[in-house]
């Protein structure tokens, strides 16, 4: 591939998280009607905000910290306690977004977990506790010998890089049922794409074009820390 | 990662993308009312069968091919037209499948291209469209030096990846779509969780399964190529 150095791409990857983050901000702002903590639509706004916030731009920031030159030498804790924080906040607003759907469908008495978009949430969001929950047990804590963590880097590498996956499919199927339960009447309907649908499709194609950036970051050998494959035996 | 050998994952994989085809089938005959090619309903259903098939099915059997040990030795020539005959077989269904949603839509005077499913949908096939292009020029064909392949490669292997990724995501969302169209009413409403729901949720899940092996497959380095990554002068 083009030899693109990592800072510079890190940067314009840090801008479009951004711009992702402020296009679901401006779309339950400006066409869904705002913020509250209420059991209202504007409470299941906070719901696209948070999980993509978290569940990608957050998470996909903590997927790269190793992909950072300056981890690759010196004591490797800070930049695990690093990777594990921003992962935990990437948890949190995910599990406050399911908060916010989860009390509005209460409030409206609508049913919770039908559709394939909450189920793959969902499945995506206890992968990922799983996936932090292994992960801090066997790299954080000082309890774990060399060779367990030698078995289990390549599985949570593989999960770490499969949640960014299910996340993103998760966003897609979430903002297009979004649009179809929101945009149904009048001039405004879906099907005659209005400002608004113009609007979130891109949000959801910048979102994939995120999380496409942030795996193939991952995946790139350049970009890997040059002893990657050693045993995981520094603090 | 777990010692897995390539050829009992390879059975195995392709055991879940026979089940990916056998589910959307049975979706589209046992719930939708089966098939036709004449503008109806009939006619849109075979837009999933024909898109699982072949941009998530079918692709991912092109994709794997250079990871088949059979073909590390040898003349290269017969399996880079495999890969190529597959690829085209997917990208051959996959316009057969837009064929199909355009005329059903075109018949009941529903506007085409609207929903971001739609928009993720065709830039997913349209970016297939420009990698078989370059990949027949560039490894099919005897004009392109070794230097042009080997500049390419890399870019044709991540297109490879996001494109298997962007078409799992196309599904979900046009699987979720579909759902809420279809199920709006009565007993067998879609947040009532009727057996077709589950039934599509099911086969949704089982897509990413699938979507997830196949790229975890691709990106394992064991199952590569020992000599992948020197330039690509055999035929």
């Amino acid at each position: 591939m083009l030899d693109v150095p990592f800072l510079p791409f890190c940067i314009l990857l840090g801008i479009l998280g951004l711009v992702c983050v402020a296009f679901v901000s401006a779309w339950c702002q400006y066409w869904r009607g705002g913020f509250a903590w209420d059991g209202s639509t504007q409470m299941f706004n906070w719901h696209p905000v948070l999980m993509v916030t978290g569940m990608v731009v957050l998470y996909g920031a903590a997927s790269l910290v190793y992909r950072l030159p300056a981890s690759w030498s010196g004591p490797k804790l800070p930049w695990k306690v690093l990777h594990g924080s921003l992962a935990l906040a990437a948890f949190t607003l995910a599990v406050l977004g399911l908060v916010a759907v989860f009390r509005f469908h209460n409030a409206h008495g609508t049913p919770n977990m039908y559709s394939l978009h909450s189920w793959l949430g969902l499945a995506t969001i206890l992968l990922f506790s799983c996936q932090w929950l292994a992960g801090f047990s066997t790299f954080l804590l000082p309890w774990a010998p060399a060779w367990l963590r030698g078995l289990y880097k390549p599985v949570h590498l593989f999960f770490g890089s499969t949640i960014l996956l299910l996340a993103v499919a998760s966003c897609v199927s979430g903002i297009n049922e979004k649009l179809f339960f929101s945009l149904k009447d009048g001039p405004a309907q879906y099907k005659l794409l209005p400002a608004e649908a113009v609007f979130a499709n891109t949000l959801g194609l910048l979102i994939l074009l995120f999380g496409v950036l942030v795996l193939g970051a991952l995946a790139r050998p350049s970009w890997k820390r040059p002893d990657a494959d050693a045993s995981d035996s520094r603090q």
